[in-house]
């Protein structure tokens, strides 16, 4: 397996599906789906939805099903809206008023903080929206995946997540536990999501739901102590967004909270973890434990 | 029918519903979800989860299943939902920048910029959780009122109006069309939306359904001139949320642009369309003709 042409060629249909299933930027009113598509468009390393296409395709070259297979695109580009909209959300003044995200202006220091709220609210709706019409002709397979994606973007989850983040950040310290509580929701649920989302395209059975949800779990775990190790370490240009700022806010990380050691420690045991449970599923996972790898050693 | 009680006892119901469907206030993290309840909790009209009760018995009672009916009301505190969290967002400082809202401060007055724009991103979200829980069972019905809800609360519709909205008030003028457009979209989009609701979940055909969109759009229309009517004639009081500013912001509304006498004559020509869809259907209208005409002729 060439793991950098499969990541393209995820990456490309990712990027492809983005422009078919938004609406044109010209779409009445014009502003608000160009912002839509403005910050969708940026780039950034299209994890999530790459994770559902992946998935689905490991499923789907197990048990290959008798009829055409499930399209998992359109679930792969609802969850990149919903990942985007949360972005926008948070990077608005009120929340980290950030003004650099995917090394671009952020939508409300491109439009306006209007269009950019209006922009994320609208990217969350579409992310429901589309899994609703694309998989109109299955509709028991429409209802899990939006019941999925909603548990997992709600208040209990990535939402709660955000405001837990906040407030420990307000406090300016947190607690291993409050800490805990935030990497869970705020990281992990989604990418948890996203490997269940591809399971649910991909027909897999309880058990392998499980596995995918775990692996998710701490996958995500992992990518939240690495975001911190690097905003500790690395800097702006490299990253693409502002660096340095969590200990600029006197925000509590995993790196303030265990320091640089036991972080990159606690990252590589959670990187182990989900590869564990990729390890009980059938088939050839050997993109998605390069993918995983690539995670856990990447530079941004 | 006794009119008073009836609708009584639909708001009743209705508010049972919200105080069962919503996640308790201490759900960690407390804060945002203490947020979202105070929201939900102010009050209002409840004119959306009343029509989609109202409209579900309607058909429960014309073709009464031979199984137990199935619940409206999860569906109906999903729309509130859905309407609360426009209002949250519609409130902002870099939105309206309203500071009151059913009498009591809004939102973000009476917590933060952050956790208001959060809860409200929750009860959107919320609103298809709900919808995608409660409805477990049936997951075709499920399906379609998810369907039904997210278009109406997209960026071509609900957020789309918002947009536009936005857009003509800096414009300080707006064309009849851009009016329509956002009426349409701002207002009746989601009054449609819960009378579709109602009809999905008492099992309405498609000639019903047609019936119930067109009935549910004139009523929205002329529910928000008559909206526009009251900011341009009735007091901060008697409205419960700041009155005349859109004269204040010098925003083209239905009055500016045709004057107080036509605005009047549309929202009537409007009710009477509305009457006129609900009578093509079969069973006892006679709450929704009510309910209808105090639409109408209401003072706040």
């Amino acid at each position: 397996m060439d793991f950098a042409a499969e990541l393209k060629r995820h990456v490309a249909r990712v990027e492809h599906g983005l422009d078919l299933y938004l609406p044109a930027a010209t779409t009445r009113p014009a502003r608000l789906h160009t912002a839509m598509r403005y910050t969708l468009e940026a780039g950034g390393k299209r994890l999530r939805p790459v994770l559902v296409l992946a998935t689905a395709e490991l499923f789907q070259s197990v048990a290959p099903s008798a009829t055409a297979p499930t399209d998992p695109l359109p679930a792969a580009v609802a969850i990149e809206c919903l990942h985007t909209y949360s972005l926008i959300h948070d990077d608005l003044p009120c929340m980290d008023n950030d003004d650099l995200r995917r090394g671009r202006p952020t939508a409300h220091k491109q439009f306006d903080e209007a269009t950019a709220l209006l922009a994320g609210d609208a990217l969350l709706t579409h992310a429901f929206a589309l899994l609703a019409e694309s998989y109109d002709a299955q509709p028991t397979l429409a209802h899990a995946l939006i019941r999925e994606l909603a548990a997992a973007a709600g208040s209990r989850r990535l939402i709660g997540g955000q405001m837990a983040d906040l407030l420990a950040e307000k406090k300016f310290e947190a607690t291993p536990g409050e800490l805990e509580f935030i990497h869970l929701n705020k990281t992990a649920a989604m990418i948890e999501a996203a490997l269940v989302l591809g399971g649910l395209l991909g027909g897999a059975g309880t058990g392998e739901l499980a596995h995918l949800r775990r692996a998710g779990r701490n996958l995500g775990l992992a990518f939240q102590i690495i975001d911190d190790i690097l905003d500790a370490t690395a800097d702006t240009a490299t990253l693409g967004k502002t660096a340095g700022k969590d200990a600029k806010a006197d925000k509590t990380t995993f790196v303030k909270l265990h320091g640089l050691e036991i972080s990159r420690r606690l990252a590589a045991e959670h990187t182990t973890a989900a590869r564990g449970e990729l390890d009980r599923l059938l088939g050839d996972k050997s993109f998605l434990v390069a993918l995983l790898e690539t995670m856990a050693t990447r530079s941004r």
